[in-house]
């Protein structure tokens, strides 16, 4: 698909999903939020628990760091325990300090007083921010993320990530959300090949996929054109039907 | 967590997962696999249908290639539509041609005409495998995988994917699987850090995991420790309940 739209890339942190233990979903998630405002979401790396595969990582996806994509969005690793190394290692691949935020202490403590919940060293331990990053607000439980650089860094917990990608939206650069139109066929995917690859042709701003199934002994495939101009989209749909004789 | 077990990496390709239209599932699924089997999954990346991005994914990942991991596993874009730029892009990435595999081309062949389906072009482009490349079989469909380096190329539907998995797990190197125990526990993570990081500190060969999870007003964590020795996990989550008073 043509679009000069705003890149963006997801680095979810967490032995849990490479373990098989956790199935992610705040990726998939962030990818529709992401679609519907138009930036285009180019490449998801998931990674363990580790400081320099987090550091490598960090400085392969945000551009202001010589990396690919305009955006990177993490999740996980933030949180009170010894095995949340996210904020030291995004300090690290930004080569600046870590020490406690005093905003984020105040904002950690004022919530955990309203519910008689006692400051301690551990939890104060969320409160370590990386110098000259800013806060991302978590409506939803104390500890708040970061933004430094083009990197917006949240929980993995999937209501706290939820409730800090709302909050950083608003300030998101934005582009056209794409449109897609889906068709589906009761005919195996290469039946269907030789029409979806002259459309494509003929349309060679939008993107055409065609994905198989299996329903019992039929073989189908669910046909999918996506692009910036819905009007375009429509016309391409209506000349893949034409195609296909449907 | 200490290991010599084998690595890999798992590269899902495919703009539908981008776009957020499709949630991934054979990277989860294969992760439980390869845990089972005693090799230790260190990345996931997933990337669009675009060859470029799979070419440098590959050479990143595959070992052979110079990239960081001993294994690769590839799922998505081997189909017979012109999205489909998987094959290209491995046979690119190893520096190799790629022209229609003649093993391929018979297995495809017989399968497709058992079922009276004619053999058309489209259909032949998935017998197009890249030199030095072995088949991998597939159990549910007529187009096999391949095998080239230390990479091996799988379909991204779900039950092709599955049919090619069980057909290469039993020629990969194994290692000891990892065993895990999980506690769960009706307090905050920021309670139960101390007790994790002693217990963690005592245990080095051992990984600690903590996922903080919310029912209704409670706060609650879920904590596992993994290792290979069953029994020395056993002896942490002993310590582990200890240092608790559980």
């Amino acid at each position: 698909m043509q679009s000069d739209n705003p890149t963006a890339a997801i680095l979810v942190i967490g032995d849990e999903i490479l373990s098989g233990r956790t199935r992610e979903g705040n990726a998939h998630y962030l990818s529709q939020v992401l679609n519907s405002i138009g930036i285009d979401l180019r490449e998801i790396r998931i990674v363990a628990d580790d400081h320099d595969q987090i550091v490598a990582a960090i400085r392969a996806l945000d551009k202001s760091l010589g990396g690919a994509w305009d955006m990177l969005f993490t999740s996980g690793g933030i949180g009170p325990t010894h095995d949340d190394v996210t904020a030291d290692a995004v300090a690290a691949a930004f080569n600046v300090g870590i020490e406690i935020n005093e905003e984020a202490r105040r904002v950690m403590t004022e919530r955990w007083q309203s519910r008689g919940v006692e400051v301690t060293g551990n939890r104060l331990r969320m409160a370590r921010i990386p110098l000259t990053a800013t806060l991302v607000p978590n409506a939803h439980s104390a500890a708040p993320g970061f933004h430094i650089g083009n990197t917006y860094v949240m929980a993995g917990v999937p209501a706290v990530f939820r409730a800090m990608v709302e909050a950083v939206v608003p300030d998101l650069p934005t582009g056209r959300p794409s449109v897609s139109e889906a068709l589906e066929v009761l005919r195996p995917e290469s039946d269907v090949a030789d029409g979806l690859r002259e459309v494509a042709e003929a349309f060679p701003e939008l993107s055409m996929g065609s994905y198989p199934f299996q329903r019992g002994q039929r073989y189908g495939t669910n046909l999918v054109i996506r692009g910036l101009d819905g009007a375009r989209v429509t016309q391409a749909m209506t000349a893949l039907r034409e195609r296909l004789a449907l």
